[in-house]
């Protein structure tokens, strides 16, 4: 789209090379308030101004769209690209987007409404109308005529469909193999030799992400119900997608909500409340451990030892737990592992958690032997059978940490949920409370009739 | 790539469309053992073999080489794009790898030896040597022409190099400006206004793909140290490049090192080492509690009744702090915020972590009155002392959690780490010693003289 427009003023005499790429202008923009903002906007030429609102990283351009005198404004919304000027009006507010929308000429006022009516994060909501079709019966010299017509205008011209009579898609064509061939070549004949990868419109972004990267698309046709296309997503817009779905994925991950913002532009108690439900949530659930130790009282009265190695032993639990999480929801994600395969990954996970918590435990063991024969710590006349304990308690906390783990993922995806939403703390609460009971339980075996 | 590939055989008569497409002969040759797809890949025509080869998806590559006849291994090799074959190269054993390299023609190993230099995760390493580059005084109609000769061989084109006398890149055209323009025109005057983004070969594959972002380029030229282009790469390896970095990533923050396949493949022995080292470190460090526990046994054996609340303390200071790093990963990692603004960070952490802290805290107190009320449990004649130590504790702990969480990433980064190294075990760690001393500290300063 850029490419397009500062070439278009580039026509001519070749300019001197110097100044700002768009992006930078878009960076400078960001860091003004609204109103610096659109003054600067104001004073810009069309090309240059709707190249910067064309940008997603220019968050602000709805509120400056605001400011801006409202006939400029809306002579650069109708020169905007597509998908990028439906976003723009999708983040105003809803009377003004209508106003908007009601000063447009009718056939982007038609165009822009579609793509309005879909999420955003759906095909439909990153997809752009504007494509090049050509009919199927077309012959190469057709086609690039045909393409020399729009590519002035705001076409993004990645690669052009057939359709036939009833506007159905019959081909998809490359333009350097438009480049290649004959202009009295049937256009039909440099198409692929498969049916065109395509989606409809309430396709999940992660699934349109997914279609583009493994069949190594620029381009991916949206069709309607009858096969007719009626958009196309871009492999810029994906690349846009899968940061932020990363974002995202990190940030619930994390135990967070995913923040609609930049960090530093959330609101201080949107902030709060994307963090405190998460975090009360969690808090609820852990109160369990507190009645898990209520229940296992006397033995603590009595064997005030064992406390100090709770935090050692909750945590591993947590933290393996953690791993086999991270491990499965990307596996999951990227179709490494998929939901059939849970009982493959419950074989691995079960050793796997063995010889790690046997790992733990031996250096455990070492730990509490080492403090009582140097003097550190006198853990006592039993100190290897409270040794003994801690070690048992670990493989059986690591053990049971990566199983429930590894398999949380699997049992989100189950019920319908985003398994990226199992966070490493959803995990740790998880295993805290079952470690608890796992601990003292192994604690009441080797320590009754000595210590307890 | 593929496209070519399937285009060429498609010349001629219009192919019938049925069968796989190239994804599809990937996934079913990954699901075969190696010797099993090697007899498959044996029996395809050159085409869709090396149209399979080309796949990063098909990560038995290497492998299945090994087993076909060397002649036939080498002519698909070198059918292949330059940078897969580099990468299929460098996976395999060196002496077999070398004498892949002795058997292909000068140019190519030439080009191959070029590209395997390069680490594989920078832009020497993602690129291809395949480009069409022209005099910078050439005609639209002399690139049109030089497109058409190599575009029938494996070349990648998605844009056109304008090179200088010396070689070095004055300029980049995109394929549909070359087909809006005249045949006379001169081909610079399509450029754009701009110096051409470019890379040096050592570019770290994060900032390539930032930067094909940032300017929406579909290939990125690669250029000495003199200007001259050595290569691009193209938004097909960056898309792909990005979804390996979020694995990382993900499983960096989940406490495990990166695996380096995927995860039912990798051995049973090689994910235990992939974790059992940061489990270890964790496990060591989190010894430390058992330490400052030991530091405050009189208090415990007093007040047992404070045991209680530690796993619940810790698990929200922890939580707390996984939170805040996951938030500021991303925010460095998509450039929201830059080291130098890490006194920003800490001055929104400290009175986020305090509000936090205080919902946490009047929840907790509520928990603990209720219990007492309701005679669910009995605290003692101080449980309002006690419940304003929790209170307190919480309070302390998850102030210190968000304010160490978001520190954490900067940390990392200023100390020349990845800040996505910071992982939610790492946090949970380094918040839960202490937040052990800060709980004691507190009950000591509330209860001494009571319980204490």
């Amino acid at each position: 789209m850029m490419n397009d427009l500062l070439a278009g003023v580039a026509a001519g005499p070749r300019p001197v090379k110097r100044g700002l790429y768009i992006a930078d202008i878009v960076e400078m923009l960001e860091a003004l308030t609204p109103s610096e903002a659109a003054a600067k906007l104001g004073r810009m030429a069309d090309v240059r101004a709707v190249a910067a609102l064309d940008r997603p990283e220019f968050s602000r351009a709805p509120e400056v769209l605001e400011l801006l005198p409202f006939p400029r404004a809306v002579r650069l919304v109708s020169q905007m690209a597509e998908d990028r000027a439906a976003d723009v009006l999708a983040a105003m507010d809803e009377d003004l987007a209508a106003r908007f929308l009601a000063a447009l000429a009718p056939d982007v006022r038609t165009s822009l409404s579609q793509l309005l009516a879909w999420p955003e994060d759906s095909a439909g909501g990153m997809m752009t109308t504007e494509f090049v079709a050509a009919p199927a019966n077309a012959t190469v010299g057709d086609v690039l005529r045909l393409i020399r017509t729009v590519e002035r205008s705001r076409e993004t011209v990645y690669s052009v469909f057939l359709v036939d009579k009833a506007g159905r898609l019959e081909s998809t064509i490359s333009l350097r193999r438009l480049i290649a061939a004959e202009p009295d070549d049937p256009a039909l004949d440099l198409g692929r030799d498969r049916e065109p990868v395509v989606v409809a419109p309430d396709t999940d972004r992660e699934e349109v992400a997914n279609l583009i990267r493994r069949h190594d698309l620029l381009a991916l046709p949206v069709v309607d119900e009858q096969g007719c296309p009626i958009g196309i997503v871009t492999v810029d817009d994906v690349l846009d997608a899968l940061v932020e779905e990363h974002t995202e994925d990190v940030q619930k991950f994390g135990g967070v909500e995913a923040l609609d913002k930049p960090y530093l532009e959330t609101g201080f108690f949107a902030m709060i409340r994307k963090r405190a439900g998460w975090l009360s949530v969690l808090f609820l659930s852990e109160m369990l451990t507190a009645s898990a130790m209520q229940h296992f009282e006397d033995e603590l009265a009595r064997a005030v030892v064992l406390t100090l190695f709770i935090p050692l032993i909750m945590s591993s639990g947590g933290n393996s737990g953690s791993q086999a999480t991270s491990l499965i929801i990307r596996a999951l994600a990227v179709g490494q592992v998929r939901l059939r395969d849970w009982w493959r990954v419950a074989l691995r996970e079960l050793p796997a958690g063995m010889v790690l918590g046997g790992i733990l435990g031996v250096v455990g063991f070492a730990r509490i032997a080492l403090w009582q024969k140097l003097g550190f710590y006198d853990y006592g006349e039993h100190w290897v059978l409270i040794a003994t304990t801690v070690s048992a308690g670990l493989v059986g906390i690591v053990t049971f940490g990566s199983l429930a783990g590894s398999m949380l993922p699997f049992a989100l995806q189950r019920l319908g949920f985003d398994p990226a939403s199992a966070s490493a703390p959803f995990v740790a609460t998880l295993v805290d409370v079952t470690g608890l009971v796992i601990y003292f339980t192994i604690a009441l075996a080797i320590l009754s009739g000595t210590l307890l």
